[in-house]
């Protein structure tokens, strides 16, 4: 398990370059008993020569048999323990697009719905409407002036946005509002202890001026709330590692966490794996460890797209040349957690991990990046938190501890 | 390491039913360098099918190099990490044949035993007397009557007997009396603590009163006792996981570590897997989990019999259709501990595990169930307690963790 003492402790400065390559949900699951996973039935020339050169593992994200959300998978990669840091979704996503969560603030993740004439929820993300489509309604939402308390709400994407919540005497464990299911009328705002009342009546109170300016729209007529939370005040990247991070990620989710944790977040253009090497490529001699986050491997096992998601990793392999160009160190390559195609959902099972470098990885006689070789691999099973330290060591980071 | 909080939190209803087969003492060791083991020597096409569709692994039932009495072992495979939940061995066999050992009572096992003249031990077993015949006996300690305490007795299983104390001020501190070799006298009662002092000369005088009147049996004239203890009061199972379990077992000690975690315990006819299978199979609609406790190869493991030890693993693996059939979602089969027929002991080695869920297992390249190959899984090593998360997972019970 991470230990933040030890890190602290024990990191030296290095002139040595650390790539953490993130392909979300990445693991899989073959459709038939001892057949391929997504990722043994990907064509990966690259990532297979790199196995070989390297050490494989795979890691537990939370614990045996825990199904991790993306927020607890991330905080995993970058060494915190998430069941000791409990990070809300809402204050990660508003992180994400750059809003400021203070001390006292409270955060929330909300989605556009559909509603009928009696108020039910019949489509639950709007139609799915546009960012741009988004944009004019978030306007009118963050227009809304409540006495007491200043609410700023910020597109995320498409039908998605983020709240925060400034004002005296605020407390963040309230339940979602989403029932989860059409056919039934989006939740009041309850609160979960008696310090949090008075920012659920705020919430309530802003939930009617927000239906009320939406009320004549056809799609986005509605909105539920969910992960309200606060800033947590997570130990710092810089002042546990000594490094200077920088984070190339598309979705607010991903940018969120790496904020939270102190990487220094990257707008760029495009989405495609290219596009995301460029742009490490582009800051390469800014920084000194790079989370780079390929989202679509996570969607494609979500809409259980078993050959999609084998195509997307085979995306990344044939970008990798630009990658290892830049002579990266020290390079890991796993995912926040495993999404098989066949159970269209995140699962519990375990994550391969790569971890090559050149100077210092110790080979381990397997050749191909895939679940069954991970399992047999050097680095054998271990906590998601453990591989930040395996990295910061191979990267020449850490001191001896002891004499 | 276990965390019944995340379980608490993340369990969810499902249709599904899950079993755990204990093949007690199922680790061995080979008799020769490279050669196999006891599973491994083992014809078993039933299980090695199962390998070949599921996922192996090997657990550390308490921590490495510590061997387990079978106590620990079974709180471990039940999601409690023994070092935590130390249970004592008199309330887990007095719970396993119905005593009911409440709130301040103290339990211990009993052993009748054979002293000479000079009230020395010369069989510390007492002939292995049948329960037939220590009935009477048993009937005649339970009649005792001293002032201030009521003291329970009833027949184990042959020579053995289960004891419990009820008054007021009792504790169980007390070490045992039996001095683990012949041509010593059983020990008087000592408490190890000054609260327990009270208790500890109760004990010595029923102890007198007992011997008084075993004087004239030719077997069974005298006692010794172990195990003093107090119900630990386990969090449930239901509580847990959500679980409604059931134990099919022959054996007190294994009906009473179930009985304590909240387990109902079935009574059944015969003692075969057969057997055992067909009592499941009997309460197949009224429960969702099924602990099923194999004794034997433990016994051919303290017996030293490895040839007899591979049979009845073979008998086991020619039974399991018949537990196949009922179509579990998930079945675990493992041991509580290894007993090499070598060693013809308990051991500390790692145990095989085999997890198979037919639409949730990630297969993992291996076809044999054994000692190397579970070495080699999927599963990695990991500690016992953690595959109660692993089948809850497996058996789609447990929710996502973090958004």
């Amino acid at each position: 398990m991470a230990d933040f003492t030890l890190m602290r402790t024990l990191h030296q400065p290095a002139e040595t370059k650390m790539v953490l390559l993130v392909m979300d949900g990445v693991g899989g699951l073959s459709v038939t008993p001892g057949g391929p996973t997504e990722l043994e039935a990907a064509n990966t020339p690259n990532l297979d020569r790199l196995a070989a050169e390297g050490t494989l593992g795979q890691t537990i994200p939370v614990r045996p048999g825990i199904t991790p959300g993306s927020g607890p998978g991330h905080l995993a990669l970058f060494g915190y323990d998430p069941v000791t840091y409990d990070v809300g979704r809402g204050v990660i996503e508003a992180s994400g697009v750059g809003m400021k969560v203070g001390k006292g603030d409270v955060a929330a993740r909300g989605n556009f719905c559909t509603v009928d004439s009696s108020g039910k929820i019949v489509d639950r993300r709007a139609g799915r409407i546009s960012s741009k489509d988004a944009r004019p309604l978030v306007e009118r939402l963050d227009a809304i002036e409540l006495p007491g308390v200043q609410i700023d709400v910020r597109v995320l994407r498409e039908y998605r946005f983020g709240v925060v919540m400034r004002g005296d005497g605020l407390a963040p464990h309230i339940h979602d509002t989403d029932p989860l299911e059409t056919g039934l009328p989006p939740l009041e705002a309850v609160a979960s202890d008696p310090d949090s009342q008075p920012t659920a009546d705020l919430v309530n109170a802003w939930v009617k001026e927000a239906r009320k300016t939406l009320a004549d729209e056809t799609r986005a007529n509605a909105l539920t709330l969910r992960g309200f939370s606060t800033n947590p005040h997570l130990p710092q990247f810089d002042e546990i590692y000594g490094l200077n991070a920088a984070c190339v990620a598309v979705y607010p989710m991903y940018k969120g966490v790496a904020h939270l944790v102190g990487m220094e977040v990257h707008p760029f253009d495009g989405e495609s794996p290219d596009d995301e090497f460029a742009a490490a490529a582009a800051i390469w001699s800014a920084h000194d460890f790079f989370f780079i986050h390929i989202k679509k491997t996570d969607s494609l096992g979500e809409d259980g797209a078993f050959d999609k998601k084998a195509e997307m990793i085979e995306k990344v392999d044939a970008a990798l040349p630009d990658l290892l160009d830049l002579s990266p160190d020290v390079l890991a390559v796993t995912g926040d957690h495993s999404t098989p195609a066949r159970m269209k959902y995140h699962s519990w099972h375990p994550v391969p991990v790569l971890l090559w470098a050149p100077a210092t990885a110790r080979s381990d006689g397997q050749t191909h990046f895939g679940e069954t070789a991970c399992s047999q691999g050097g680095l054998g099973t271990f906590q998601a938190p453990d591989l930040m330290p395996l990295m910061m060591a191979h990267a020449n980071r850490l001191t001896k501890y002891g004499a």
